[in-house]
């Protein structure tokens, strides 16, 4: 009894540009989409060197491999839906205009940009089209991290006082973009990057900050450094956040932390409680109450049962599943351009700051 | 410059016998076959009810559906080069011993079989066959399982004294098998699964052992439960044991733990030192010296950088890709047919020294 | 305004026996009579060597020092109203039996006695008299396991199903006996200590088992094990249990568990969660329940507030000063000869079931 | 064989001025006292109120209970050694003054005074006293505080970059301080306490980073609040800070964190790893390195073996212990005036930045 094809489950089809063989976050993408299989990534500008670029699409087995992003922008056109972009950061401007004018959905590595500028334009034109422009703060797509703003925006602890968020990497604690490690280069580069850990990881740090707490950062005061000498960018910041209502909120990034892997710290302090988590334990959300109760929730919505950790990639495909949900017209949580553009004038407003001295409003 | 389709890099074909919608191991096993991309799920025979088979291979959207596995193994020879088989265990010796023989690899779930004559035979045939089987021991996937199984085995902590292992759960704290629900009726209805807790969970607890000491169960004095009332096999056990070499063992096993959600730990001592795992926090290790000094080593093996938490469904593709290089003639680390032979053995004889109160040899 | 001597708050007078300088135990028996200042100790006899004794009691700078406990016991009646005992094990039978017929209250070390027959002779002697014999099982004197007991008998958990009891040191992994280390000397000594691992933490282990459930072992099943060569007496062991209405329990206790300092895990399982405590963690308490969230319980009453660590010092205090509550006639938790009498069957038994290789009833 | 009386070991004799019945941190320092036996607490004027304070002496069975503590000064020069004083922070300096100048030894609560004018007369007139004016820096008497320190000086994780403490409680998460809780009265009250968090844990905070560290505060900028309503000091802050050779540190400090208990946490990172610290686990010490490893090392110099946890009572004792060192003549790690006035800086200076909205140097 062998049948013919089933009619095949709609998919989302899906062509990357940058991520190409060696880099580390084109793969996690990668693996993201083909988790929950709601994607068929069928085309490929994997690097900004054209010959590199289809090499590394044929690696991949994709279908379609292009030299340039322009080609397949212009190419693709009705045949794939949407275009994920994770190249660096002072090309994702350029990448998403074109893609969105094109009518491709955008899956967009954060920050959204390299300068403040770039992401004005593109966040104006985001809120104008129809397509969805969507990015990857990756820590959103933790569950707990969505039952942490879940229980704040219910109430949970009461009216918020203050948040504290740290992301504490070690990794560019010596100057290893000078031995050529390709990370480290065009993270370090700021005609590549904009920002350095404050773009890299600080976008993610404030982002969470705002997205748990449900509220906007409105003013912020840093304490920027480059630890290691003869960096062109940041790599260790402390800054002192003013957010709406009141609420009080410290971040610290640091990419020089010797010793620290991927160290990222959330917690919220309301009038009737706190609630904190840590990526070294993903799967938990604590509450702790007044009474010296701490009670911590364990994950129930991961893709295996409660009890079975998930982690990183996990993650990861959360956000994809959303997009394919937004992308194919029911629910979903995305981060979008609006937030985005937050990110970047937090970034800007930081390192204004540390010039001038002062509070800087965003 | 858009190129015509690039030559595929190879994959496995595979196909899936049992796991249709609804259950639990079956997804868990196709995004382990999806998240490193080296399989193609071409075929499946999702269910033993013909109709629901082929409702449920169209639903995930198979080429090749099929209403029964003898239809499918016998239609898809040469299409395909591996089944993998998630059905209850009950099937799984017919299943695999006709896979074998049609010249399939075998990717297979644990328990190996249901009693263990079967187990037996297989094991004979498996030794015969010239193609790969392969048990779905999840716990070995985990990266830290495999650093404690290499750090044992290179003398870290010196000759070996005792191995303790536990795996608690708590689903079954009750009778759900009476309310319905599909995983505790087949788990716990001896006709489908031969043992309960001891089958289902105990064999991953016993194989944990021998798999990071490498020795043997020698023998084992069991005090078996079925704490739940009405229930028809064991819910909780304890288990003394004697591995090879005077290497002293014990052995927690129990689905009736209420609150715990699947609590894996596993300790093993030497004269020098211990080392130290927990499923809770997968990506450590633990090695304890006598100097007071806990050092614990992070995964750094992981598809992300050290620091980003890897889980259950990145051990099972662990699993699936050491399979896949096995099948395509490299190195890769499989739990083969003496093993889950192994583990039928020691259920087998658990249950015998619990009639008999006597210590039972394997 | 100098005013006299005020009116002295009444403090239990006490002798010490055994405890003499260098040695583990009594000191920190003087620290918890010295925590909260409701002891005097005015005399001892701190060795069995008199010459020893009054030179240690001197150094100590008790006010009265024998050369041997005979001499005490029977010079201080009417003078004090307590002796505290912490004499390797085979004294503390006659030791304990003169103090009781003297007429003075008694704290002893645990185990109660060398042997059990010892042990009966005492325990019937104790509840004839009306002064106090209070064993020290340092553990009940940790607040949370008191709050376990508590919660347990309020019936938090539910009906009970299983206790698991383990308690792993590693600093006889070695024959460190035959070094002349002194603690090690008599430990492993069944002349002076009966047991070996059994008695000195396994006693501790089962009377957990037993305290915080509030059920009696009735038969155990022990696979007991000299693990160091040349060892007289027993340093690793395993032991299956019934304890009354049917509750199943599982004991562990090593002390050649290379690495481990001194952990001790109480886990119990009822049918409505489970309640879990570490001795890494002692301020704590944890709750499972079976909606997969876990309360954490911090410790409230201790000597600082919530949030200031206590440790083993301040549990062994709290031991003294319920003694001090019984023997000034107010309330207070102790464990007398009647639970050190269950430890003792509870260690002859665990050796013969280890001779008879069959289940042994207390 | 009764002995006359032995020799007594030398005690010192101290009295207390403040800490009568019904206070917190009284009841801490008598504990500490004893808990090594070297002090004998033989005078008192434990109260502001005449009445009070011999009440609350005569209740301790205090030998010479005094009405104020002139009269203690005047009535005990030559009878008692040292006092200490654990009144509200206002009349540290007078009471600390007039002691020194009667030739005591001083055991003196932190924060140092109330005001910084107050600070620096004290600190001077310490420095050309021969008698020792000592502050009870509670966290410096946690062996494993003192072994970070030791480790960092030793240069285990190298040059050193950055220094991050935080101290966060909850228990001023409401105006209790208006309830008349006696503790919160005070220690929210300008006029006794001077500042508000910032003095009374603030000063634990900074302490710590310039202790473990070995580098002075040169400069901060404060984010200092008063989140309660009506509240008159400060209950929250964060604070940037830069210590001597270009280390970067930040400080987080709150009373008002709901659900907090005390919890103190230190991390410093040099060019080698970090070393971190937290008093939820006082007896571990955490070494980070850059290869993923993190080394634990736990406290083995406790009163009891390691494994045996100690605590807040214990690190108190400790403090006392060295006091004793140092005023028997032998070596002692004591926190001294110039420590105490570094912090009164601190303070003083956070404060002023609020104000200022600048760095403010020390």
């Amino acid at each position: 009894m062998r049948r013919s094809r089933s009619k095949s489950v709609s998919k989302i089809r899906v062509a990357m540009v940058g991520g190409g063989i060696g880099g580390f976050i084109g793969e996690i993408h990668r693996m993201a989409m083909r988790l929950d299989n709601r994607y068929d990534l069928v085309a490929g500008a994997l690097s900004s060197e054209p010959e590199r670029s289809i090499r590394s699409a044929m690696e991949l087995g994709l279908e379609r491999p292009y030299g340039t992003w322009e080609e397949l922008i212009e190419a693709e056109q009705g045949d794939i839906d949407c275009i994920a972009i994770v190249t660096p950061n002072d090309s994702h401007a350029a990448i998403a205009t074109a893609a969105l004018e094109a009518g491709y959905h955008v899956v967009l590595d954060k920050p959204m940009t390299r300068t403040l500028n770039e992401a004005v334009t593109l966040a104006e034109l985001a809120l104008q089209s129809t397509q969805m422009l969507a990015l990857t703060y990756t820590y959103t797509g933790y569950p707990m991290i969505r039952e942490m703003k879940s229980r704040i925006a219910g109430g949970e602890i009461g009216s918020l006082r203050a948040v504290s968020v740290s992301y504490r990497q070690g990794w560019l604690s010596s100057a290893i973009e000078n031995e050529g490690q390709k990370q480290a280069l065009w993270r370090t580069n700021p005609a590549l990057c904009g920002a350095g850990a404050l773009g890299d990881i600080g976008s993610h740090a404030e982002q969470l900050a705002r997205f748990v707490t449900g509220h906007s950062i409105q003013s912020v005061r840093g304490d920027v450094h480059s630890v290691v000498g003869g960096r062109k960018v940041d790599d260790h910041a402390t800054v002192q956040m003013k957010l709406s209502e009141g609420i009080i909120g410290d971040l610290i990034v640091s990419q020089v932390s010797t010793g620290e892997r991927n160290n990222v710290e959330v917690k919220v302090y309301g009038e009737d409680g706190a609630l904190t988590w840590s990526h070294g334990e993903p799967d938990v959300l604590a509450l702790l109450k007044q009474d010296g109760t701490e009670h911590r929730f364990h994950c129930s919505v991961n893709r295996a049962p409660s009890g079975h950790p998930a982690g990183f990639v996990e993650a990861f495909a959360n956000i994809y599943s959303d997009c394919a949900n937004v992308m194919q017209g029911s629910d979903g949580m995305i981060i979008d351009a609006q937030e985005g553009l937050a990110s970047m004038k937090f970034i800007h407003a930081v390192l204004q700051s540390q010039e001038s001295q002062t509070w800087v409003e965003l």
